[in-house]
């Protein structure tokens, strides 16, 4: 893992990082020493690993909970090259949406493709991450991802045993409820109750297919990107309960 | 309106109170001095002004948040005499429950008699509350009410204009679909998944028909009574972001 000088802005430090062909950026209190529960964030297709709302939402826990957070660019998205295949599915997908329809099949199968690219990227991060000495190789570590994000993480979260935690969200059952139904961990599903591109049905039935004891969904009004801003108050402190529950709080 | 000696227990400070028929409780910090927000809790059908649970959730409610908390014995509930159409109808939502039945329209007619009778002992309650220095007139008013007292809750809010956020859950929309859609305030709504009395269909349906602009679904797997704690939590801070929202603290 390659790592660029870190900035300090406020009560955060951020750390650019290459492993391979992976691009991303590692979140850190300021002053953190010792390790931490990481937490990884993923939003949605086509968006960079510092799309502001993103940014905010790791800081923000970062700040609050004294987490490491991280996000890598998705393949063919953010600093990474695209290929015809990931610019032919994304533009069917945003014809549908622009056409006011589900994004269904065409948006479910491109997540399919982008998380089986995906996951190993992500347990690869998790693993070189881990030798560093602010986020170690023993503490847990939890997913949020939305949309695009939550296709990777729910494919993530079924079959990798560090994620003890995950906030999904924004996402329907198409070619997710298999892998859902392996994810066991606590789970808080976040729906869109207008979603103009998950149908309503395909986000409940997504829900139910979790194969979690405990998972709660927290559906509002309106659309795909209006998520009311208390949901990340509530994300924050469904991971302060789940991955500072074993851990007495990080040294910041 | 007749006051019994209060006790305190700890932080909370409680008063028995009976106004014309209605027998009620009145749970208030220890020291409270001056108004502040009052919120009025109903729990499920038979169930005991102080039902342990319901003692709970208030003295959490007023220990952190500052809080007055309320609640009335529902008509054929609690200290009150019960009629025979109430033991009738009671005993046929309990036929149905021991069947596994949802309890459908037996429990909705039930409800909505009980809201018929219920709705202005609230609204007399709040006004002879109001009236005392703890509470005064002119702070909000919140309704957290579960299975029957959500049935109350709602026919409540629908036409008093002093509740200003409500958190409901456990009920489904027959009888209740068009009072909530009278209701603008914030709702959290309470969903249990696999829910023995309320199908799950009818649930969500009454979520949907909530008129406020700000509305969150919470859903949860297992029965009626099987609501996890974190939601109580969740509550209070439904509670504090609303109530306490234009009013200072209240002096404890």
């Amino acid at each position: 893992m390659r790592m660029s000088p870190a900035t300090t802005s406020g009560e955060v430090r951020e750390v650019l990082f290459t492993l391979g062909d992976i691009s991303g950026v590692l979140w850190l209190p300021a002053g953190a020493a010792g390790p931490r529960p990481l937490l990884l964030l993923a939003y949605g297709g086509g968006q960079h690993k510092k799309a502001p709302g993103l940014v905010a939402q790791a800081e923000r826990f970062v700040a609050a909970c004294g987490f490491a957070a991280a996000a890598i660019d998705a393949p063919g998205s953010g600093d990474r090259p695209r290929s015809a295949p990931d610019d032919q599915l994304l533009a069917a997908v945003r014809a549908r949406a622009a056409a006011g329809e589900p994004a269904g099949p065409a948006f479910a199968s491109y997540n399919a493709g982008l998380a089986r690219r995906a996951v190993p990227e992500w347990q690869a991060t998790l693993t070189a991450l881990g030798e560093l000495d602010e986020v170690g190789p023993d503490h847990p570590a939890g997913f949020w991802g939305m949309s695009q994000g939550a296709g990777v993480g729910v494919a993530l979260a079924a079959v990798e045993p560090r994620i003890k935690a995950a906030v999904f969200g924004l996402a329907g059952q198409e070619s997710l409820a298999a892998a859902a139904a392996l994810v066991t961990v606590p789970v808080e599903f976040v729906l869109q109750w207008d979603d103009q591109l998950i149908a309503r049905e395909s986000g409940l039935a997504l829900f139910d297919a979790f194969g979690s004891a405990e998972k709660t969904l927290h559906a509002n009004p309106g659309g795909h990107g209006d998520i009311p801003p208390f949901e990340r108050e509530s994300s924050m402190r469904f991971f302060a309960r789940h991955l500072l529950a074993e851990s007495s709080r990080p040294g910041t």
